[in-house]
């Protein structure tokens, strides 16, 4: 039995929006999802204007997430949507998500999970009751190297794993900023929309994740010390943290938004006991092997390569040489998502290959790493214990 | 008045197709334009698989592109197609491309335009008698600091250009191919499929139209020394053009599919009398500005930065440092060609910015390039004119 | 009056030295200093093989530096060595470089500047009492971008000073090694000879000078996790830090010697409230300005170019495009020290484009930047103030 | 038997030149020669004036070269010096080498080796006739990572060669100069100081003689397009040439020098039917190893790895990481020519990895290179043999 094309709604992403249009391109991307019905604003106005401008019908465009649940749930089976993607700010993430699963929709997710860590636990909860499959949009994991890197570690290339550099900085919060002008800085800087942490919530989670991502290992405690560098910051836009993981590797994490002038090159370097890999966004097609007394090799990326893992070569869609980027990267989760929601309805077994998307687990430890982090930060300890 | 999304029909692309599956990301990402019918394979029964997986209803997967044409004709208006996608090996470019503008259809047509100049000029006359639109697509020319690097040299930023190196070194025709396995290989190494060339068709063509793109200079003459490299081939694999320009500049024209272990790195270099420029693509959002005695700039692509033209920030789809690549360069030509398309429907003006689409010029003059190159390779004489 | 050529004798430097060879090379290579003695190591027959390698005569080639000194002393004015160069492992600094000034020649030092924190006190104290002149040859503030780094920062082209990040990862102490064999990795993992730290004292203190020397900012607390990664190691063979500068900056050193394929990147990155700078020794001629909202600059070496300071200038021996490395930096010291003790010994103004050389308080903020170090990472404080 | 350091006159290289200073650092560097003597200038005043700068006695300072030769003949053998080196331009080769080796004294030449084919001829004539040491300062051949892609040829790593590009792009020309003001322009400029090429032979030779040492290829035939670029210029500024290798091997050498902006980046690639390598001067301690179905590899300059060949190791002077760059290029000839005429002067057989530095031969190819450019650029016919 052959699959279906799935049906998306989406929560957020109105006029504006950076990351909602990111998640239609993501979606759209491979053909396996076409957005039908949204919700894309709490006013009802400019909901219907992005509405007209996605060319959906007025009908399946709401005033508001309920309604959509609850008019959705009308339509017939095989109209309604599969799926909800929640593409708002970090403080209308927990109530449509908990909203969607329980009027039994699957849910695509924009990290961090929630505003507080105890509504992510509650969320998570929610998820293992209903047995939906729940999607939370860890961009970076989606690359294809990063995959690879993944595999190699699990494969022991790298040995037994010593050290983990990983960085995201970034300059776009480098100044003061009308917030009535910028939209995207206005809520980052707000604690009532964005949590306890500015910026190590919205890019120290995405580094954090990284790390675990591909050595597979845990942290188990940390040091932090946060910035906000501006005098009108309430939170930090910069910070740099130490850790240590289950298996007694190291590791540093830097993160910042005041860095004037860089972009959004996040770096990740791991460093086992016999052999290195280093990769960073702005050269996202190539992972570097390095060993100490052989030259390097460069891995890159392409569905032809079949020195490549399975999994790697899935999550491409060209043959090496044909850069692909942060919209790939983003649409392979969608697209994982999607052949495991596929699989799903139709009773089969979903390729293993396509299993690997961030998911509720992601999100929970997500939402520790902010709490942990903050505490630290306060610390005059030097190690805080990662607590779940 | 508002547009409304394009309703699309393909023609070729069927399994194990690449260029179609890039066809169909390209026009789905920006969510203008929906795959709706489509003559996927000379072979019905592939072309059924083909719609199938693509999830198109039955009665809109066509035997042939001649049914496809009838029978979407006797669709309503409101239904049928806008246009066709062709994206069959180039001795089936020219019989569809023709027969969809007769039958009424906007056609996009994947390069090189024909497998014969004298077919290129023909159809050229075509699109002009039906004023129907025509986007031919030459990939490069859709990424945003190739768009900024033709602005750099129309501002004059560069004073008069001197000297233009175009390389595209591939390696992937390194060795003999069991061509019962390798279609790509297969297609393109015979003369009755691809044309009387094979490297210069298939990837010199792209490295003509971004020189003649980026510096606006039209070709005088040039020499070119073909190579035919594995005793196999008929065709070429392999060649370097020495290139004069209108305006007296001079050039080299580098391209090759043999050479081992290269992948896809096309690449241009421009230098004026005041200032030179580098792009490559795999480095595909950095453009180089190079200056005689200043520091030389780094030019990256991106949504936000206000010192890019507006075209090329309107050709991005994220902030600067969220890499784009291939598919998104590739989706610009179909979204340049849908706004455009969009605008012709709604007997609006279209939006400046977006007409940027090579077209049948490019096409016919992409023909006569192939032409005059083989005409070169085999004369003693060094230079041969550049004869449309 | 004009300068003469200077006349250097060397304490330590034998066979198997890389540091030797380093500093004879750096001595050599503008043609302002000349080996003409040397007690190249503690085993007289040692010694003398390596004079004869370096065509000493054998009246100038010495048991131990005591009897350098003293005979030495015994020549003609015109005939004795100016200063001695000191290439030998940390615990052999303090007395060859003590009984030097005390035997009144000047001195050049290979860091760090002695075994333990009060000799280099003591140490410096000599200097002072003596008016000597004493160079420090951390490497890295030689390179003649770091020099145009810092005129940057001195020039306000970066605002007030945010963020450091600095960097030293290397790998060659990647797995355990036959002390006997690997002199290099055998006394540098000795504390009797390599001090009360590893890694910290040999590379660490390197990023930590470079710090300091490029943002113009005193370290005020730090907060440390030392690794001794492999079981049978005593000292530190791994480490991260966290900064905090006298302005408020904050910053990140990482310094390891097990980061397994790693070679010897160090890598400094300065963000201001204006725009940011990097700089890594793998790209050593290139410095990148980083602008918030324009393009980033790329400086670029080079004896010939306007736009860089005028000491930068003078520490480049090429046009740009011709690159210098590791050695023209080390050299560059040796050169600066030398013009400025010709112009000491001709009672001449020196050049101040030549005054720029590291020196006594060079070495004792490092030999305090250890101890420091070493007791941060033994304390659960997060935060040690950095103590003099 | 032990070696002695070699004794070094300078002819040319007097204020203002830049190759002069280059020669001395190559010389100095490694502790082999010592510059003894000099005719530094064709003005006695200024040849003077910068032996006193040089440290030199003022009656090893000649005013001429004739006076060289004769005065250093009548001191004592262990004092007079061993060999020349020829730093003037290019129309003051031919004479003081040919006197120079009448006069038995050894030679090391700048590059290209005369001003006239038939100079070049004689001279190397006259170098077979006395059975003296000849090295000619193509830089480039000196570079570790050159060596070592050498060897990978001769060991068959690229299997049958295929295909070469080589580049050498500058912008230092682009524009018009006050000749008076610039020297270096005034005399490339120049035919009757540069001969019948300007850019050819000026840095065009250092491209061919590049190819031809790395592939260990001759050039059979050649193709050239020649430009003045500026309306002031009788030579040429700029050319681009298609070759043709003995083995069929086709090609493409570049060289400008209006390239505006670009600095001094000479870029080798060289594509077998097994594998490819690519090496450029900007990042001169690795080669690039291109593999059509593994990863790349990355070989690294670095004494210390045994990965390497002994030839590319004894021309490395730091473990790996250490960047050596130009002038330690440039040293490497002055190290292997005075190993070479070390062992000759003491009866030894020279060490095989050291005697590899380029000669007569090259400097005869070059020549000859220069006639064939030259008059292919004059040539309607597409193809000129290169006639030796």
């Amino acid at each position: 039995m052959s699959h279906r094309k799935l049906r998306m709604g989406m929560i957020g992403g109105g006029p504006g929006s950076f990351i909602g249009a990111v998640h239609r391109i993501a979606a759209n991307m491979d053909g396996q999802i076409e957005l039908v019905a949204g919700s894309f604003s709490s006013q009802p106005e400019k909901s219907r204007q992005a509405g007209q401008e996605l060319y959906l019908p007025e009908e399946r465009v709401y005033s508001s997430y309920e309604e959509m649940f609850e008019k959705e749930n009308q339509l017939p089976e095989d109209q309604r949507i599969d799926f909800v993607s929640i593409v708002t700010p970090n403080h209308v993430h927990f109530d449509p998500a908990l909203k969607a699963l329980k009027s039994g929709f699957h849910v695509v997710l924009d990290k961090p999970m929630t505003l507080t860590y105890d509504e992510a636990k509650e969320l998570n909860r929610v998820i293992e009751e209903t047995g939906l499959l729940f999607c939370l949009t860890h961009t970076y994991t989606g690359y294809p190297m990063i995959k690879e890197a993944r595999q190699l570690v699990i494969n022991g290339v790298l040995g037994k794993i010593r050290k983990i550099y990983v960085e995201y900085p970034q300059g776009w919060l480098w100044k003061s900023f009308d917030t009535s002008e910028n939209k995207q800085a206005a809520w980052r800087t707000d604690p009532s929309k964005s949590g306890i942490a500015g910026c190590m919530g919205d890019i120290g989670t995405h580094a954090f994740n990284l790390a675990e991502y591909v050595s597979g290992l845990k942290l188990e405690k940390l040091c932090a010390d946060l910035q906000a560098t501006l005098e009108e910051r309430v939170l930090d836009d910069d910070g740099s943290i130490l850790l240590r993981f289950e298996n007694g590797a190291s590791g540093v994490l830097m993160a910042s938004q005041v860095a004037s002038g860089a972009e959004n090159n996040i770096k990740i370097r791991i460093y086992g006991d016999l052999a290195g890999l280093e990769w960073q966004q702005d050269d996202a097609n190539t992972l570097l092997l390095k060993y100490p007394e052989q030259p390097d090799r460069i891995y890159r990326a392409g569905a032809n390569h079949a020195y490549l893992s399975s999994i790697t070569r899935k999550n491409s869609r060209t043959p090496a040489g044909h850069p692909e980027g942060y919209l790939e990267a983003f649409a392979n989760h969608y697209l994982n998502f999607a052949k495991t929601l596929q699989a799903k309805i139709s009773n089969q077994d979903p390729d293993p290959d396509f299993l690997d998307f961030p998911g509720a687990e992601d999100g929970v430890r997500g939402m520790a790493f902010i709490e942990n982090v903050v505490k630290s930060g306060k610390s005059d300890q030097k190690w805080t214990p990662f607590q779940l």
